[in-house]
């Protein structure tokens, strides 16, 4: 049986484009459009934030393989923003996009275990398990050692999902903890690359790659290319593409024979519509339109790469 | 003006108790008269542990200074947990009680914003920003380096609130990261306290301590000594009493003149009625008061040992 990484390669592999979506809605990013169609309340925000995030979607589900929506910018919102959050992952599931939810948890092993069944796996609701959430790929941060990472990796095995570990983070003061040099000469984000290296071992799916993978940032091109060596199994997660500065001859360090990693764009994706390049092209309600172009000439800048390597 | 830290240190003063009240509730541990009282589905659930929580709170508010729930647990619930989440700190604080949200949240600058805004600060709805919830406190994951912390740090100046920045946390495997020697022979702990205590400074409060203070667990009372010498401005939450295994006198080491510490206990707590400790002494629904029991009891073996130095 393919696991999720395998999965998620054929897609990547189907659309020919490494790239998956952040959906990380605020309202101030909201085109006009919407922003006057509802209301200002809190039910009615999340409500216009919906239709954004399925107009995104509906706009480019054959182009791109995955969504990631940052689970922080539905938090946001309360409940309403979860119950967003819930329909968001549930309407790119419907298209055939693949889910990879930004959670970032990590806690001691019961929490992490109920943090896991929450998204990855099932919950215990009364006297029996259910799924509250239509998701196949979560982030989790290593922190805490195994404990907070093996209740993720059990539902890995169990429903066939994946996790994508912090390794090295793409924001500018990652160095302040993880490039500190350990008394061997390694950095901290080399020693959480080789944990994620052992704890992957168990779940490599046909092409290679483990189904326990690593978030490694597009605006460090330097340890990408080292991380590509030191995780020869690790599909990376790669933000840090477009508006945090990481540039495509940078995120092809992180491939391999045209593999090796999925690229985040949040911004430059769902605010394609405001930007220069195309602001003056696409009006205001053809935001769907403007994404869509966008993530076309982001595929085509991320393969002459990748490809030309 | 008293800071976060203050009141906090002020509480524990007036009730004499260094506990706060881990609230963690799942199904399994609801008593016998509360399961029966509601259904099984999601939203009786939390119903369910709404009032057990409350009842908890009601039997405990004069005695324990602080409630800490953790988020997992409501999430886990879905909406209908994040509902019951934001339902047991808005009853605690009623009774008075502050709140500790453990939420270990950790990212890039805009999306710890996102966060920090959500849990301690205000969030911007439609065009006016509000409260989601009324938290005192929360749990902050280093691993992103200040980029993740500052927004939270940002919001405590402005809303005088506080954070606790893992340090040390009580899990088994904790060690595998955080133990690590760098090539100057300080543990990555200790280069993360360092962090903490630079990452405090503005927010020292009266009584010494800062607003910006450490997760640092009672299983390592080693480490918890020597965390209290390199950071004697940071107030320490103390997990892993009890169910974990930390015992009184290992808790007394992160104190210094019967101040520095609040020490969580949930399990021990909430199921004080099925402990062997109380099942015979207190029926199933009789359950509240044997917390309030435990919490006493608790409360004279922190003092013994801590008061006791």
């Amino acid at each position: 049986m393919k696991n999720a990484i395998d999965i998620l390669i054929d897609k990547i592999k189907e659309t020919n484009n490494p790239t998956v979506m952040g959906l990380d809605p605020r309202y101030e990013i909201l085109p006009e459009c919407i922003k006057s169609k509802y209301g200002k309340d809190i039910k009615s925000v999340c409500e216009g934030i919906l239709e954004y995030n399925k107009a995104l979607i509906d706009a480019t589900f054959d182009i791109i393989p995955a969504v990631k929506p940052q689970i922080a910018f539905y938090e946001m919102f309360g409940t309403e923003g979860i119950k967003c959050f819930r329909e968001t992952c549930k309407h790119a599931k419907e298209k055939g996009m693949l889910v990879i939810a930004d959670i970032k948890r990590g806690d001691i092993g019961t929490t992490a275990a109920g943090y896991s069944n929450a998204y990855l796996g099932k919950t215990l609701i009364g006297e029996k398990e259910e799924s509250l959430y239509d998701i196949d790929f979560a982030t989790v941060n290593p922190y805490l050692g195994i404990d907070g990472v093996k209740p993720f990796i059990e539902d890995c095995k169990k429903y066939n999902k994946g996790i994508f570990v912090l390794v090295k983070t793409s924001n500018k003061s990652s160095g302040e903890l993880q490039d500190l040099k350990l008394e061997d000469g390694k950095t901290i984000y080399e020693k959480v690359a080789e944990l994620v290296n052992s704890w992957g071992e168990e779940l490599v799916g046909e092409y290679g790659y483990s189904s326990v993978s690593a978030v490694v940032g597009a605006t460090y091109p330097i340890q990408l290319k080292e991380l590509r060596e030191i995780m020869p199994k690790s599909y990376f997660l790669i933000p840090g593409y477009g508006a945090q500065g990481g540039k495509a001859e940078d995120i092809a360090l992180g491939f391999k024979n045209e593999l090796g990693g999925i690229v985040n764009a949040s911004r430059s994706l769902m605010c394609a519509y405001k930007s220069d390049k195309w602001k003056d092209i696409y009006k205001d309600e053809e935001y769907a339109k403007a994404t869509r172009e966008e993530a076309l000439r982001m595929r085509d800048e991320l393969n002459s790469s990748i490809k030309g390597r």
